[in-house]
Parts: C-alpha cells; sequence; structure tokens
C-alpha cells in the first residue's frame, strides 16, 4: 500500500499510561509479516465507556463489548485485524464467546470483564481457534509501545495513528494516548472506526462516557470518507486512575474543563488523520457551514456535501466547481433556498445570495485547489446552526484499492 | 468521450406522433460540432404533464415549467444543453423570461405557454442572447427526427436514448415515443434527468399527470448512478390528441390499462438506458428486495446498496462481495435484524437467515460477476415489502469523466 500523500511525518511519541498495558501478536490468519492482534489491558480500578457503531448490522464483537461498556468496568481489550466477525451468526458470537472466555482464564477474570473489537472482512466466519494459540503470549508480554499497537489494527490504512495530550486535574497532571484506524468504509454514525483513548485520569464511568460522547460528536462523528458506515465502529475510553486526581462525578465540574479540551482535541487529532488515510485520498476538505436552523441541520448540510462523489471527484481533479457544491445542498432537500447560500472556498468569496460573484475571479481559488488542504464555507441562511466536518477527494486510488480488497 | 460498453446496438425506429415537431439547431456556446437546442412544438389542443426535481436548489428553467404544468397546457418545450442555468438568481430569472417571450412571440402564443428544460454546468451564468438567434430557424425548421432530438440534449451522455411502444385505448392504436437524457448527477428524487415522452392520445391532462407519477415511480425514481441528485431534473409527457380515441377522464378507467403498461414499459426503457450510460459504467445492475416492512422500505434498502460506493467498486472489480451489501443494509438504520437477511446473487444463495451458507461454493458467483448485468437479490424480513432498483458499477471512467468536466 503506498504511503498517503497526506500522512503526517511521523508517529507522534506516546508516552506510557500507568496501569494501562500493551501486547500485540501475529496471528498470520490474514495478514502476512505484520502484527494483527492488539491486547489492551487495565488496572483493576479502571474504568470505561464505549461509543459503538448505530448500524443495524452491527457485528458480534461490538453486540458484546457494547454490554459490557454499559457496565463501566473492563480488564482488557482484545482487538483482531483481518476479519470483522460481522454477518457471522451465532457462529460469530460462539467465536467472541471463545476468545472472552479464554483470554479471561488467562487475566484471572470473568468473561465479562473483555471487550472485543474486530476489524476486517464482513461476512467470513471468524475461526477462534486460529486466534486463541496466541493469546498467552499476549497475555505474558505486555511491553508493546503506542506505535506497534496502532499498526497491529491497521486493514487498507497507509499509516498507523496516533496522538496524545496533557492536561491538569485539580492541580494533578493528567496524560491522555489514543491510537486509531480507518480509511474505508467510513462515515459518521456514532462512533465511525475503531479508536481506543487511554488516560492515566481518575474518572467514573458516568463522567467518562459524557465525555466520550461530547468529543466523538466533533471529531469521529464529523468526518466522512465514502459515506459507508461500517459494522464494526467502537471508540474506547478507558481511566486508569493511576494519577490519583481529587474525586470528579459531575461531568459538567470545572475541574473538568481542561481534561475536555484535551480530549477533544486528541480526537480531532485522530479524526483528521482518518481522513489524511481516506483510500485514495490526496486532498484534506475541511467544510465549514454556517446559518443553519440549527447545528443538525448544519451537519446534514455539511455532510451531504462531504458525501457527494460529484463535489470529491471535482475537488480531485482541482476544479472549484461551486455548482456541484449547490447541487448537494439541494438534493438534502431541507428547505434550503437557494437565494440565502453563499459559497467560500479557500477564504476568497464564490458566490452570494444565490448566484456566482459579479466580479469573480477565480485566478486565487485555482491555485487554492492546487494545494493538499482545500477548505470550503458555506452559508445558507441567517440561523445559529453552525458545524465543521473534514472529508477527502474521491480518486482512482479509491477504485483501485476497492476493486481488488474485499473488506 | 467512448461509447458505454452497455450502450444498446442502435438507436431504436421511433415512428413520429402526429401532432408533436421536433426541431434541433447548434448554438455553439458550449459544445461545437452539434446540436445543443432541441424545440418541441405541441398541436394547439395538446394537453401536458411534468414532473420536476425535489432539490431544494432547483433551476431557473425547472421553477418556470413546473408552474406551467400545473396548468396541463403548453404549446412548446424548447431546451438547451450546456448550461443548467441553476444557481443563477435573477439573471437566471431574466433569462428565462426572455427565451420564453421570443419563442413565444415567433410561435404566436404567450410566454406562459412555452416550457423550458436546461442541462449543463451550474452556476454559470445563461446568456439569453447567445440562444436566441437561433429560435427563428428552430420554427421555421421543424423536420427533425427523434434521434436528431435525442441527440441535442446530451451532455456527457455517450449514446442517445430513446423508447417507443404502442397500444390501444377503446379501440384505437396509440403510439409513444420517448426520449431521455442523464449519464451522472443521477439519483431518484421525483424524476431524475430530462426525459420527453410523446403520445397521440386524447388525454387530459390530470390524466396524464396520474399516468406519469405511476410510471415514473418504478423506471426513473428507481435508478441511481451516483446518488447525486439534479437541479434540473424533468420529465414531460405530451399527449397531442391526434388518435382521436373516446374521452378518458378517470385515470383508473380499464381502458386505460394497456396505454398506463405501455407508458411504464417505455419508461423503464429509458431509465434503464441512462443506467446503461452511468459516467463510467461497465456493468448494469438489478437489486430486487423482498420481505421489507412496506414498498418505502424496500425502496430505501435498494437505494442504500445501489447508492453504496464500495459495493459498487466491489462490483467493478467483479467481487461478490455480500459483506458490503450487508454494510450498506447496515448503515440505514431502520431496523432491519442482522438475522433476517438472506442475499441471492446472480440467482445463487450466498446468504441466508443472516449468515454466509454452510456449503457455499463461490464459483458460479464468480463467474455471474464476470458478465455486464449483475443481479442481486435481498430478502429481509417476511413483510410485503419489494421493490427493483437499477444502478450501475463505480469504476475508474466515472473518476476521469467527473474530475476534469464540470457539470
Amino acid at each position: 500500500m503506498t504511503l498517503s500523500p497526506l500522512a503526517p511525518p511521523s508517529f507522534p511519541d506516546l508516552p506510557k499510561i500507568v496501569g494501562v498495558s500493551l501486547a500485540t501478536a501475529a496471528s498470520g490468519t490474514r495478514y502476512h509479516g505484520r502484527d494483527d492482534l492488539l491486547l489492551i489491558t487495565l488496572a483493576p480500578k479502571s474504568s470505561v465507556a464505549g461509543l459503538f457503531t448505530k448500524s443495524d448490522t452491527a457485528a458480534a464483537p461490538v453486540c458484546w463489548s457494547r454490554t459490557i461498556a454499559k457496565t463501566g468496568k473492563a480488564i482488557a481489550i482484545i482487538t483482531n485485524a483481518g476479519n470483522a466477525n460481522a454477518f457471522t451468526g451465532r457462529l460469530g458470537q460462539a467465536a467472541v464467546r471463545d476468545i472472552a472466555t479464554n483470554l479471561a482464564d488467562k487475566l484471572k477474570c470473568d468473561a465479562s470483564e473483555i471487550m472485543i473489537a474486530s476489524t476486517g472482512v464482513i461476512g467470513e466466519p471468524l475461526d477462534a481457534t486460529a486466534l486463541t494459540p496466541y493469546l498467552s503470549n499476549l497475555v505474558e508480554n505486555q511491553t508493546a509501545s503506542w506505535q506497534s499497537a496502532a499498526n497491529a489494527i491497521l486493514t487498507t490504512d497507509t499509516f498507523a495513528k496516533g496522538a496524545y495530550a496533557t492536561c491538569v486535574i485539580a492541580g494533578k497532571k493528567i496524560t491522555l494516548c489514543g491510537i486509531a484506524k480507518g480509511s474505508g468504509m467510513i462515515a459518521p454514525n456514532m462512533a465511525t472506526m475503531l479508536g481506543y483513548i487511554a488516560t492515566d485520569a481518575a474518572l467514573p464511568a458516568s463522567v467518562l462516557k459524557h465525555c466520550l460522547h461530547e468529543a466523538n460528536d466533533k471529531s469521529f462523528n464529523a468526518i466522512t470518507v465514502d459515506s459507508d458506515t461500517s459494522t464494526n465502529d467502537s471508540v474506547f475510553l478507558m481511566a486508569s486512575g493511576s494519577a490519583a486526581n481529587q474525586p470528579i462525578t459531575d461531568p459538567h465540574d470545572p475541574l473538568l474543563d481542561d481534561f475536555r479540551t484535551a480530549l477533544g482535541a486528541l480526537t480531532r487529532d485522530l479524526a483528521i488523520q482518518i481522513v489524511r488515510d481516506g483510500e485514495g485520498a490526496t486532498k484534506l476538505i475541511t467544510i465549514d457551514v454556517k446559518g443553519a436552523n440549527n447545528n443538525k441541520a448544519a451537519r446534514q448540510i455539511g455532510l451531504t456535501i462531504a458525501n457527494s462523489p460529484l463535489v470529491k471527484t471535482a475537488i480531485a481533479g482541482e476544479d472549484a466547481n461551486w455548482g456541484r457544491i449547490v447541487m448537494a445542498i439541494g438534493k438534502l432537500g431541507i428547505g434550503i433556498s437557494t437565494d440565502d447560500i453563499s459559497i467560500d472556498i479557500g477564504g476568497h468569496a464564490v458566490a452570494r445570495a444565490g448566484m456566482r460573484i459579479p466580479d469573480f475571479d477565480e485566478t486565487p481559488i485555482a491555485h487554492h485547489m492546487t494545494g493538499q488542504t482545500v477548505d470550503i464555507g458555506v452559508t445558507v441562511g441567517s440561523g445559529d446552526g453552525s458545524t465543521r466536518v473534514w472529508t477527502c477527494d474521491l480518486t482512482h486510488g479509491y477504485i483501485s484499492i476497492n476493486a481488488d480488497y474485499r473488506s
């Protein structure tokens, strides 16, 4: 796989989180010469939160982990890459149970404390017996780095994705580390992809859940590569408590402000990395919508533009085709008046009040279109609703990747 | 433009409809060496019906023609290809008025009896004065064939689309002829593309409207190329009355059964031709959905599959990737149970009750995938809802066409 031209220069130097251990292994079930299993184990008093795909055809591991996330407690998360264990019926459920039971035995905990995430091909049976032989090794060698962990969960991704942030809760320094995978089948609906964020903060599951929801809404839920939502999307937030900060029970406690800001920045960083690794992507597109009736309408408008194949191919061709942006807004059918639409590209005015500006000069916009980042601003009225979403262009690379790879 | 590999062998031999005249001309405003203007004129007592895009950003000619279609009366329809006159504000409205007024003057009728349709680039001002010099010539030389007419309205299409049918109303032989254009920005929402169907039947506008709605629902509204809905979609049904059949005022009159069947077959033929000419298409995909709660749900399921970039690229790659079909159903989020999903490809069972069949043999399915037509059957439960929709694959050709052409 050729490295995305939008890839960051290097994987960031993620620090260790006390109370969170990582291990990776290579099962060889689908990929060769690389790890495809990741075990994350948590100190006994850790709390967790999880967000999962809203797909009606959610995979077996999603159904399993969703139940455990509700308890706010887990000892480990095991992830396999290469087989999504989705649309696998009772055989898929049995595989999940087998893996959890086997791993719980080795970790001396209950299977109900093991969460599972899977990514890869949909609809092929997952053979648990091909993975269980590697569990002992994973449990005995929990010394992997975040970078190794991020590499072990990739599928069509061309680079490992990581980010970290620090903040302060009531005078204690807090660290957050996150990794994610995702490249195709990326469209926001709750969570979209696999994401794992660990922190040493001491926070109850109820607070984690609130913070994760809030951050997710402006990060993973604000990106799209191809409008297709995975059966296996899962994002986990784990807090080991080793920072021993003052207890906090109210997610709106001002003492949490800095943590929420840090979590927001970290999840946004990871989300944008996923778009930068969008299948075939050559341009990162940021779409700002203003003047909608409310934030939900703004989000719909942002995503209808971000998902339009004609908008995305135009940008691939470095064509500032505002007509296709108008088309995308129109097809949504939520009652936008054409005369209220204004469009900016690269900070330059293109259209005001429903038509191209009279003294339009395409030169600076054409120059903007040749860059790796394209900024689109759309105003659709005088309402208070606004949003920012991210997507990438649609290129020959996307076709090449997806006409050949069974994912 | 390379001819679509799915093109029919030739343009059908469409008969003349008494009371309907055709004229074409080349304005040279965008295309060179081809006609880009089409005038259809109707005998004085003709009735008409029209269906138009539901886009919020409908073009100026759509807004104009929609009003006239409501009256059920028109003398002419003038069409220009190359500029959609969409997102052109009051200048676009003025251009429409100028063209209608000029043409009405030459046809000795009122501007309110002239319908207009436009197709092409969105957001560029349309200069009416570049078209009006050709109106006299169009009015004076109304001898064009249906094939010339079909050619004059094309944009990114690679072949002209025509179809005809005959039927009987109360003992009188009736003829219907239709032409259409469409290749990209094709997604069903009311009507999708430009379509013109003429008949010599004597039928009031109210009956025409009912019949057009009914036929449209199972033809133009059941196709998608790229999920993007045009600002200019318009379909017209015109009845000159020259067959002088017995008057009919009730659309459910059994005397109309044969006409409705013929109209249904003709519109389905044209709709499938549009998919066959889908930008970059190499495969015609038919998706049958059964067992949904109702027909509307079945339609949503059919279209979520038909619009999924991952399903369409898999088919381009001749990969019977049922996992992506499951993903597409799941992302819709209308409450389908995974365990209720069964999938057939090319008439061969792939999955039953939420998982791949145990004795799965991909050989005959792999063979089916190599053909120019791919048939997908999906059952999602035991309800009465069913539908059939058509789409095409997503290929490098689509990217090439749309990264270069400003449409």
